[in-house]
């Protein structure tokens, strides 16, 4: 059904497999950013007009790849589609973050949630495999969505916030109206990202954007164990290829070592995080021999704002941090796969991406032939 | 001149010495919750109308003591005066962050910063005097200042910001002017703390709120270094009274280890860093005998959103993931004051407040003699 992969770098770096390059691809790189995806943005009419509409998602999904050579692409979505379809009506204003028409914020609101009907979400399915058909091997396409979390996030407060004291405060009083709450979301996100597999995701990401806002044991009694639901759920391959999984908790850091057990094979990391000590503390192989986790990420997106010069010094001295990948049997492999730290700015002058993805690759092919 | 010290709960625990509870104070604890902070700032007009009035301030400052059981005070002012005092001109429009009426944003306006004449500060050293007395020996009274990096951000941006970009943009792509500004900042913070401990503060707190937005490699070059500028010139001690030193970094829980070797006895954490990891990292005193920190915090404000039960549960659950303090010669103390992991919300129901106070104080009294 689909072409041949020519690129499997970044599905290698993510399995722990030898690469000839260290891999690179951004958050957020169909975007703003790029003049194209502002005109295809226009035509739409609105951000929901281009999600829902496949031969849109399919040109602005396409448009970083054609200005530089990325190892991967993502779905044109956003992170909200699973709580829209559940009814909440997901819109965005021009220049503002998502909104939610119903929010839910009692308990027969939380009493009527329930895993929506899938065919409300065929749009993006239908993205999918025609993102995958005009890709027509290029490089893999990755799918994703919110963690279950970070939907109850926007679900209950309706929107973005700085102090998420609506959600938290149901946490904290009513924690039985948000587990039910999770565990929804948990069911509703693994049929969603498996329903994107049947289509052609041969990756998929989770985005717990908003996990790093929690205290300590909240992030683990109410972010991670839906994480974790979600994974158990999960297709592991698609007509006999692996699909990898990866998590990204912003603001996540700290926790590296909670998330070394998860179900996933690569984790992803804010720019807060230094990369040499998350390889040593997740990275590699455990002395009693459980895999270690790929590592993707990240530099700050601010860097993009910086000259050619300082563009390069950063993107090398997160790979020199990083180090050389190895995919030594003895100890399991621990590979980079090149990232921001977070979605692209919509500021960012598009000739700093071109500068940025090809310091990655010819500084990351000179340390492999350094390293023999 | 001052009174007597009558409860020196807070300061022994800051110094790692014995107590017969958890100290306990919040930040922010004067502010917008209390109906009765917002009646004298209606009579103030403004904010900075009710910061710089000697009355006033003394005022707000012991509302929160008169309700409440608190061991400590914290002077009524703004982490943003010292960059007022450079003329940058501070203001807040009701219900909106800080303001600067001029950002500096280029070489020029970088050049022309310098040390304010202290004399433009004498409102806050006037306000410390008028308080120390007010206290009457209660309890100790904080002075504090923004950090270095963090009065840059806000220099820069002008205002708050979601992505730090324009800060962010002259870090990475003029690293020699924000290192000036930040070698101004940081000697200007000191002198103007010294000069706080010259009018009567008992300990000295710099909040560096935003040096949890920066990549690891610049937090350590732009933000803890400028840091260690501060504590390397302020008095450690008043009239033979030991002045002890705090540091928050919000955000900054990834980096403990290398605040450590700070030269301050406390260090504050916000809510996402586990307390026993916490002080098993950095609370104790290390095996070739460097001393451990003080550690102050961590509860997320939105708990006190949550039922009388709920908020004595977390609270306990914060004392005994810290667990019982000590003070053993040998291997020196561990301690703990109790605080909120960021400032308290100005929706924070009067009465969750003095169920936190209470718990604090009579949990941690049971620990200690649990353990005889």
């Amino acid at each position: 059904m689909f072409a041949p992969l020519q690129n499997d770098t970044f599905l290698r770096a993510c399995l722990r497999q030898a690469t000839d390059h260290t891999p690179v691809w951004l958050m957020r790189q169909a975007g703003r950013y790029l003049p194209e995806y502002r005109a295809t943005r226009a035509k739409a009419g609105s951000f929901m007009g281009l999600a829902t509409n496949t031969d849109y998602a399919t040109e602005v999904t396409l448009q970083p790849l054609d200005r530089y050579p990325l190892d991967a692409a993502i779905l044109f979505s956003d992170i909200l589609t699973v709580p829209d379809a559940m009814g909440l009506g997901l819109s965005f204003a021009l220049g503002e973050g998502p909104k939610f028409a119903t929010a839910v914020r009692d308990e027969a609101a939380v009493a009527k949630l329930e895993v929506p009907d899938m065919n409300k979400l065929r749009y993006v399915f239908d993205a999918v495999t025609s993102i995958r058909k005009a890709l027509n091997g290029r490089v893999p396409l990755i799918g994703f969505s919110g963690s279950p979390w970070t939907l109850a996030c926007y679900m209950v407060e309706g929107a973005g916030s700085d102090d998420y004291r609506l959600v938290k405060t149901m946490m904290y009083q009513r924690p039985d109206l948000m587990h039910r709450m999770l565990a929804v979301n948990a069911d509703a996100v693994a049929t969603y990202l498996n329903a994107q597999i049947d289509a052609g995701a041969q990756a998929v990401m989770i985005f717990d954007s908003w996990g790093g806002v929690m205290a300590d044991a909240a992030f683990h009694t109410f972010s991670l164990t839906y994480t974790k639901r979600v994974l158990a759920q999960l297709k592991r391959e698609h007509d006999g290829v692996k699909i990898p999984r990866l998590v990204f908790t912003k603001g996540g850091g700290q926790w590296l070592e909670s998330m070394a057990p998860l179900d996933c094979e690569v984790l992803g990391l804010d720019w807060t995080v230094n990369l040499a000590q998350a390889r040593a503390r997740v990275g590699e192989d455990s002395p009693d021999g459980k895999p270690g986790k790929a590592l993707q990420g990240n530099l700050d997106p601010n860097v993009l704002f910086a000259g050619p010069e300082q563009i390069e010094a950063e993107a090398v001295q997160l790979l020199e941090s990083f180090g050389t990948p190895h995919t030594n049997k003895s100890r399991g492999g621990a590979t980079h796969i090149f990232n921001l730290g977070h979605g692209i700015s919509q500021f960012t002058p598009p000739e700093s991406v071109e500068t940025l993805v090809r310091a990655v690759h010819t500084h990351s092919r000179k340390m492999r032939a350094a390293a023999g």
